[in-house]
């Protein structure tokens, strides 16, 4: 991951951006969304850095990597800034996401107003059971599972989000490497071997879990120390 | 976050762990667990990077930061690892859960079969409508969500999981400070002020489309450029 860093000096440089920091980046994003609807007009990288482990210091260098945003003593504009942010995350176009599993969890998704506000719109759904798919948007269409190859157009469903049970994520994955599909995002607490360009994330909840544990065990022995 | 690192040398420093750091030890930690499930006896760096973004040498610097695993050119137990990795995330004593908001998200997470996997056991549940909780546990309890104060015991419902909607979640955050919740990991797409000494972590989806879209340009702009 590269960018071009341009520096107060008009130095300019090629350097590395973290995931940590487009995760980063992703909720600044989602800060700026709400200034904007509570109409407020400016904002500092102080109110930006208003999630636990995020400093002034630290929004300032993530957003320096993408250019010169906002003036020392000024802020930033929470449109504009918003805009950019948008333009870097790709959120200023639109994304189709298609559904697999319609379960439980696939229908919390299928219900996200997140979704909604953030340009993704859920074009397909697929599930073994598609009559037990109710409620669904005018712009979705349910499809039965094994018509996944043939439904999915991966010019317009930009985006797989897999709601599958752990031993089913696999083959889906490869079924979907093999028509050429570019993103997929799975939810189950298992590794996968992921198709070559494929870009693939994994959102489980025990991985956070573990973050969490250590955290409280390492205040812990803080405390006691 | 420190800890104190042993080198084949001898030479022990103050290092720290990052968060990224953390997140792919419980991702080594997810598959010792599905490898010692299939009765696999020893295992590599390169199949414990199995997931994309990983690469072996990053494994061996993960584990490096907690002391000496594994032997040159013969790899790493399957089950001593799990161990070792598990008293480093904390799976190595029961965690008692505590989930605040028993819809549709709610309910997922109380059905989840990978919380009950990782020793977490879910001992509360609170909802606006407890009446509505259904086919729960014999060790869970639901009660009225305005009985949080009275019903939770930090020092035996170790974690909170909000999955309450954005606009609801901040005071359940606040009202839990009071009373001395330790760690508590929420669900909504929203930032929230943590109260001193808790350890808040948020789980997001936005935030992880994010990244996809961000990643899925990337790729884009490679092959254009």
């Amino acid at each position: 991951m590269e960018a071009i860093k341009n520096t107060d000096k008009g130095r300019s440089k090629t350097e590395k951006i973290s995931d940590s920091t487009i995760q980063r980046i992703s909720i600044y994003y989602r800060t700026l969304n709400r200034l904007e609807k509570q109409a407020v007009k400016r904002t500092t990288s102080m109110s930006l850095a208003d999630i636990e482990g995020i400093s002034p210091v630290m929004v300032r260098k993530d957003l320096s990597f993408f250019g010169t945003f906002g003036c020392r003593g000024v802020g930033y504009d929470v449109q504009s800034l918003k805009r950019e942010l948008a333009k870097i995350l790709g959120f200023s176009r639109k994304w189709g996401l298609v559904i697999i599993g319609g379960g439980q969890f696939g229908n919390v998704l299928i219900n996200s107003q997140t979704l909604k506000d953030n340009n993704f719109t859920i074009r397909k759904i697929f599930d073994k059971e598609p009559d037990l798919i109710k409620d669904i948007d005018d712009q979705t269409v349910v499809y039965p599972l094994d018509q996944l190859e043939e439904k999915i157009n991966p010019e317009e469903d930009h985006i797989a989000i897999i709601a599958l049970p752990p031993p089913e994520v696999q083959s889906v994955i490869d079924r979907l490497g093999k028509i050429g599909m570019k993103a997929v995002l799975y939810m189950a607490s298992r590794s996968i071997k992921a198709p070559q360009n494929m870009v693939v994330m994994n959102q489980d909840i025990s991985i956070k879990l573990g973050m969490m544990t250590y955290k409280v065990l390492e205040k812990e022995n803080n405390r006691t120390a």
